[in-house]
């Protein structure tokens, strides 16, 4: 038994399995660098001491002086957004020093449901990651105005949270929901509280008194990582939420949360997250190590750092023997040349000496769980359903559009030409068509807006990646390009493709729920820069598909298309084409 | 329900039950003092905003400006110390602040095993105290010299640890048993880690290889509350172990717990704790008030002393929404005038404004679980069975005695008269006899053994409360004085009694297990005092009968009398009264 071993260890009866000697260890109980030696048997760390002087032991790692800090771990993230398997994913992060994740696997749990959720659980059985699940709440994000290809409601979540290794419930997104005790997200929250576990939080801007509605009703155990500015912040971690700095290429919360923590005396409610990283930032830039990299260079001292991405979220999820160095704790341990520079080198998860020198020690094999269907479930489609119909005489008529010439969408009025019932073709320059088609089997047909300021010049690009409830959503210039585009994407069983009349002329496959391709990362990337310069063809700058993805996102401001149509996401309501 | 009136009250749709107005609150989160007011929704806090911002409310607490904390939660205590029963107990600490404990009942779980602690269960139930219970996992102490009157095992841990409210493992004193995997305590600690609570410690002076088995087996949620010096804390606190600041009038550890609190940078490995305290500490000095006072004038910054005293705790056993004021917590908040001389004038517990302006708001009445047998089962005795046999012919012998001029005691060895096979009576002056007589049942005879330094020159006293197995141990000058306190103390069903010859000059009865009183705390007291008063006239000094109690606590430096015979606690070997 690894236990009894480790005490005989401990007390000098037998050698240590591994023996870590002479580093200068991270304290995260008392944030304090001390000269160390660390003895670990089996998968527990056995015991630490004054550096050389432990011994002996059967396999010795010397530290000669580099830092060692528990394995980091991610607070919050959707392995998904990796676009790989959970495998994969793991043999890029753990060398960057994630050792633990808790991720909310509601990409594909929107698309299958628990089916999909448990797919990511066998998928990620025994891998050198502790690989823990965060119930997904809201699935589908808004049932009023989309369809999902699964639903989860309290019954559901009863289940999840029966599961192992499900140990909280995931980011509550219908705040307005919980704030007003309504909807679905009520009773799932209630589930969260019966057994007793986290619930984390996802209120951005959410202040005064509807934040502390939205803790009453998600309770004392919190969390945040969706706060952007230093007095939103330091409102919530007053009032108890863990807020989690969540940083990555894509989104840096790191400047304002600095400002918040140089306002209070104490740090043990700040912890770390990525939320959703892409692949090539991964690769290019890192996980959580890019992340410290960055708040530590916000002027976060590196040892509270350290703390924010080990034990104060270990501490917010109940993950005793996560997330420290000490006897009794897990043998997570990393090595690293620069405390500021977050430079892993040797990574040693549950006693195993995974990484050394950045190479993986260990051969990293899973198998990928068949799943049982093709989750790309399109109805039957024709040109036609990409035409838009529009119910006016021929002549000008004016359309409610959305404009993306910025990030953040918002409604436009255009005049447009009708002939015979539709949208006079071409469509003006600055025109396109979008469409979400269902893609779970719904059975319905397209939904369709006008787009201004996108920039498509010619052809479609088209995704199933469409968060989150990842239907179908296609960009085109005119309804042949679409129906191509929609074809593509059934052929490959979901993905990315820019098509140019009848032609592909980039793809990314991502047949795992439409979510996930089984290749490399590295494939993965070169695929998306692929895609990214293939679209410059079509008229539009170089970029990874990231307004094609959230198009379809009813929840992220301000106007957004669904399978059902138009959405105003400030009140949730279903916008007409034509205006007025 | 609640919790949906919480959230209600705090978006602003209905009135907050209790509104605390302008108080400034100590906020444990981020150790800032901020003025506040808290909006109460049954049992749970439901908003805190800036001072004089929440309304309306049913009722109003005018905080006038008065400090708001968190109530206090006492990380270990023994109910049983106090002498009354629980409900009684409440009564006296509660108004001090007192609004949790997590007490072990290893006192009474001595004499009646599960029963014993189940009925500490039901006589706590519905009190305003939130009462939990830390499983004894040392019944008995040391099962090789002494017999108690149960016995836990690993099973029988496994059944305390599914009731209610049994939230850990309570200290494992065993320590070398823990350090060498050996004895009852390793299945008693497994079943804690089965149970996946914590396991507190107990580990006086453990340092070093032995410090680190220690905890390889008590694994990541260890703690300790027995540390003295300065060093010794700093390396638990280093290793990971919650250390408890032990405060009593007793035993106050808190200038090197400041000492160690210096040296380190992050202080959420600080607790607080009481241990034990007697009732009339309790009446005159007071409970978690009197340390915090203590660590306060020793330098502790206020906030974080009630840090220890509230969050830290509530972090260490998991115990979610408590020790902290925020939104979704439960109403548990104090009120002070004073935040260095933690003067409480107010207690709300569970949302009820029970305690105001130190006086009780509420009927305290909890009926007393009957106990079903007499706990004081003596086997039959006579004045022989005091008077010790000598193994030797008529003239002097060299005896073993136990030096009780220190209060750690010492083996001493003593020159006796002996006639006729037994000591020749009248003792020497400076020597008495003890006595641990089993009274479980047990149906042994009672152990002898000879003290010097004692003090006592005629007469005798006796008790029941005789750590931790609680046989009935006497010391007297004569054995006819020791049958008499015998056969009082049988009469009582236990207590403390001190006899002069056939007469009782002073007594406090303890039916309850011959441990607790179903009197006011104040008589408790008062008859303690008495007794303290009295036993003057038998040459002993004005004392409460502290090394009465723990003569026969086999685990206490250095000599000890337990049923068995006078065990040398070092080696854990009894030792006979023949010396050489």
């Amino acid at each position: 038994m690894s236990r009894f071993d480790a005490v005989a260890a401990a007390r000098g009866d037998r050698p240590f399995d591994l023996l870590i000697r002479n580093v200068r260890l991270v304290n995260v109980f008392t944030a304090e660098i001390l000269p160390s030696d660390i003895g670990i048997v089996g998968n527990l760390i056995a015991a630490v001491a004054p550096a050389n002087t432990l011994g002996p032991a059967e396999n010795v790692i010397e530290g000669g002086g580099r830092y060692a800090t528990p394995g980091f771990i991610d607070g919050h993230v959707h392995n998904e957004s990796s676009m790989v398997t959970p495998a994969e994913w793991a043999r890029v992060i753990v060398p960057k020093g994630t050792t633990t994740v808790c991720t909310d696997p509601h990409e594909i749990g929107n698309v299958l449901g628990l089916p999909g959720i448990r797919y990511m659980l066998q998928a990620s059985e025994g891998l050198p990651l502790r690989y823990y699940v965060a119930g997904s709440s809201c699935v589908p994000a808004v049932p009023s105005v989309e369809t999902a290809g699964a639903t989860i409601q309290a019954a559901e979540m009863a289940e999840l949270l029966s599961w192992d290794r499900v140990i909280a419930v995931a980011e509550a997104m219908d705040y307005m929901g919980l704030i007003t005790q309504t909807g679905n997200i009520t009773p799932i929250v209630e589930k969260g509280h019966e057994f007793g576990v986290a619930i984390q939080g996802h209120a951005p801007g959410v202040v005064g008194p509807h934040l502390q509605a939205y803790l009453a009703a998600t309770g004392p155990r919190g969390s945040d990582h969706e706060s952007m500015m230093p007095d939103e912040m330091l409102e919530k971690v007053r009032a108890g939420m863990l807020l989690f700095a969540r940083v990555s290429v894509y989104m840096d919360t790191s400047p304002s949360l600095v400002g918040a923590m140089q306002q209070v005396n104490d740090s043990r409610l700040f912890g770390f997250c990525t939320d959703d990283v892409f692949p090539h930032d991964l690769l290019r830039e890192g996980h959580l190590d890019f992340g410290l990299r960055r708040i530590i260079s916000h002027g976060v001292d590196p040892v509270r750092a350290i703390q924010m991405a080990t034990i104060n979220v270990a501490n917010y999820y109940g993950l005793h023997g996560h997330g420290a160095i000490g006897p009794g704790y897990l043998a997570d341990v990393l090595l690293l040349d620069d405390l500021e520079a977050i430079s892993v080198t040797d990574v040693i998860v549950d006693g195993r000496h995974v990484v050394a020198g950045g190479e993986w020690q260990v051969p990293l094999e899973q198998p990928i769980p068949p799943l049982l269907d093709n989750t790309v479930r399109l109805p039957k489609l024709d040109e036609a359903d990409f035409w838009p119909t529009l119910d006016a005489p021929d002549g000008p008529m004016q359309v409610n559009a959305i404009d993306m010439s910025q990030f953040l969408t918002s409604l436009k009025q255009l005049e447009l030409e009708v002939s015979d019932d539709r949208v006079r073709l071409p469509l003006p320059d600055d025109i396109c068509i979008a469409s979400v088609v269902p893609r779970h089997g719904q059975g319905t047909t397209p939904s369709l807006a006008f787009l201004s300021g996108y920039g498509l010049q010619r052809g479609a690009v088209a995704s199933t990646v469409a968060h989150d409830s990842h239907n179908l959503v296609i960009i085109g210039k005119d309804p042949a390009s679409m129906l191509a585009a929609a074809r593509a994407i059934a052929e490959m069983q979901g993905g990315f493709v820019a098509v140019d009349g009848d032609e592909t002329i980039a793809a990314l496959p991502l047949p795992i729920a439409g979510l996930m391709s089984p290749d490399s990362m590295a494939d993965v990337a070169a695929q998306l820069q692929a895609f990214a310069a293939a679209v410059t063809q079509l008229g539009l700058p170089p970029m990874i598909p990231l307004t094609l993805i959230i198009l379809a996102l009813p929840v992220y401001p301000m106007i957004r298309l669904s399978d059902k149509g138009m959405v105003d996401v400030a009140t949730q309501q279903l916008i007409p084409i034509a205006a007025g």
